[in-house]
């Protein structure tokens, strides 16, 4: 997507290989919304810092990352031995693995990467498919994401006020994002309508890195406390909801996200207003039999008893907000039932919640033995 | 209500007069959750500024306030010259009317101690009847949220998990607020139970403010995001609600409170989960007659754009957490309606919302003229 540079507009990805140099180049996203600097990563253990130490986040985003990583690291491999090629490919698997041992996504992608290596016979033929492979995982990425935006596009018609919750937007994919992706497609086609960024506390995603996103195609928003959508709603001044999803059933249409989507989504139903979740493939779960089974993350307290921001003089600072002999508890996610979803948005096409398991061949399901 | 200095606990109210020495003690709510100081002030002037820069602030505070600064700047009148004595006293309450232009208690204090006043004869009766009366009204303002605690605490049974939103507490009366007026009753009655305070964005008064006082008493309470609220309603994690109110319709039962309070009566109303409002009979509006009516206050966007806090280094702060080039929608109120409201607490007994206007005498309406 662009990103305005004193005035003048540039193109990024969220990740993005240099082929020559071997170098991943990253945008830095504990700068923003306040700095935009974008970093490179030269060998593997760099790119595995870079997604331990969260300067890139997002499931695209860190799966993309851990790809080239993968590539990066066989790429750095000098001889011919094939053996020690493999042992040295395996220590950098691992290495990229523990960088963020609860995330799935790296997992999935630096598997796809391996698959394909092993058509390569010879060490620098195994190289090579390293890096296509990475390049198609991050390409396939950015696809899908223009498919969510194709297929939820038409869903905004013109002078509508959207509502989104935290940051599923490019920045969290290698780009377009997915509940980001139909706003970006909508405004592409010339459509004018205004997004309200809910804040999304603890961590403010929305209003640092959505606002932020927004701001840089010069599309129409406001930020919002979390606690204003309500009386949005009961004012007729919201007429569509668009959130990502962390991770939804297949089987059941159940949909974790972002704690508060839930509320969100129980205050549209109230006001008849349509929820939708867009998603890529891969967040589809068809193992899990029901939301209960989902385990929720709780977080550091410390993430709602204060804020991290810019101070006046220009310094990133934690404040605490909160009564200083005060806890919090703080869990990270929530689940929202089918009946309050309108339709989930995916690279194939728009389903009801409850149609993904009959719809289960056409959304990815590897079958009952997994894949 | 008690404080702990230094591990003691001392007895306090927000609002306390020093008759000998004519001064006015405020607890400085600003330095609050992070420094407790009583501040004293000595003239009227002082008071008003203390209102207008809210060292001292919610409705019952303000209010008990101005009758005290009225009281202040009678007594500090020489002479016996009655009507040199009328006009100085019309100057203190003109000061202390626009120290706070909006809010209504201070106005309804200060005629109250004006009405007094007109009963003594000389300058010196006049002054001696000011002081009884702003006392009077103290005392009333204390005596009504102990009332309200008596009717509402037989609703707190023993291991409850109850929500409250934003601060009606302690702090915005002269003492034990309106909705933790229950709390404080029960906790004093022997009950166990846990309170979950929402942070209550934009201005966090709940992270602040309720949760320093229920730590003050050593109550078992933790702070949650105003988004985590829908999540522990979904897993049945709280058993009750109780809110404040800024401004009650006596005719038709809606509640007016600090926004956010319709979201956490909506998604309550989904779970089944009992919902009340506290208030003093002084927040009941008789005249207007729906919802609609009510006047929302549209704050200031920077409240949020950032968050005040304090720094590692013991600093107060302001810090910028949104992307700097966007801008925010920032409703101060929203409005819930009686059908998701169990029940209205008042001095009077608990009364259901479309209850209020058949019960009115009782309720203090003043008759079709007003007042």
């Amino acid at each position: 997507m662009q990103v305005r540079i004193r005035g003048q507009l540039q193109q990024f990805r969220t990740v993005e290989f240099d082929v020559p140099s071997h170098t991943l180049r990253l945008i830095e996203q504990r700068l923003l919304p306040h700095e935009f600097r974008v970093i490179g990563t030269r060998d593997f253990r760099a790119t595995a810092r870079a997604i331990r130490d969260m300067v890139v986040r997002g499931a695209g985003a860190i799966g993309a990352t851990a790809a080239y990583g993968l590539a990066q690291g066989a790429l750095a491999f000098r001889g011919r031995d094939l053996p020690r090629f493999e042992a040295h490919v395996r220590r950098v698997f691992e290495v990229l693995r523990d960088a963020r041992p609860t995330a799935v996504d790296p997992l999935n992608a630096m598997a796809g990467v391996l698959r394909a290596m092993r058509a390569g016979i010879t060490v620098a033929e195994r190289q090579a498919l390293a890096l296509t492979a990475a390049g198609a995982f991050a390409d396939a990425d950015v696809a899908h994401c223009r498919a969510i935006g194709a297929a939820g596009a038409p869903l905004i018609r013109e002078g509508m006020r959207v509502l989104t919750h935290c940051n599923a937007g490019w920045l969290a994919f290698v780009d377009i994002g997915s509940a980001t992706a139909p706003l970006y497609a909508a405004h592409q086609q010339g459509r004018a309508f205004h997004v309200y960024c809910d804040e999304t506390r603890p961590r403010s995603q929305g209003a640092t890195l959505t606002a932020w996103e927004l701001a840089q195609q010069g599309m129409s928003h406001q930020v919002i406390a979390d606690n204003a959508a309500g009386w949005l709603f009961s004012r007729g001044c919201i007429d569509l909801v668009i959130v990502g999803s962390d991770r939804t059933l297949g089987r059941t249409g159940e949909v974790a996200n972002k704690i508060g989507t839930y509320t969100k989504a129980v205050l549209a139903k109230r006001h008849g207003v349509p929820f939708y979740v867009a998603i890529p493939l891969s967040t589809l779960d068809w193992n899990l039999r029901g939301g209960a089974d989902i385990p929720i993350e709780e977080r550091d307290g410390a993430e709602v008893l204060g804020a991290w921001g810019r101070t006046k003089s220009g310094r990133r600072e934690y404040v605490r907000v909160a009564n200083p002999s005060s806890t919090a508890y703080n869990p990270g996610f929530d689940v929202t039932p089918p009946d309050l979803i309108t339709g989930i948005i995916t690279p194939a096409g728009i389903f009801r919640p409850r149609e993904l398991w009959r719809r289960r061949r056409l959304l990815g399901y590897p079958g009952p033995d997994g894949k």
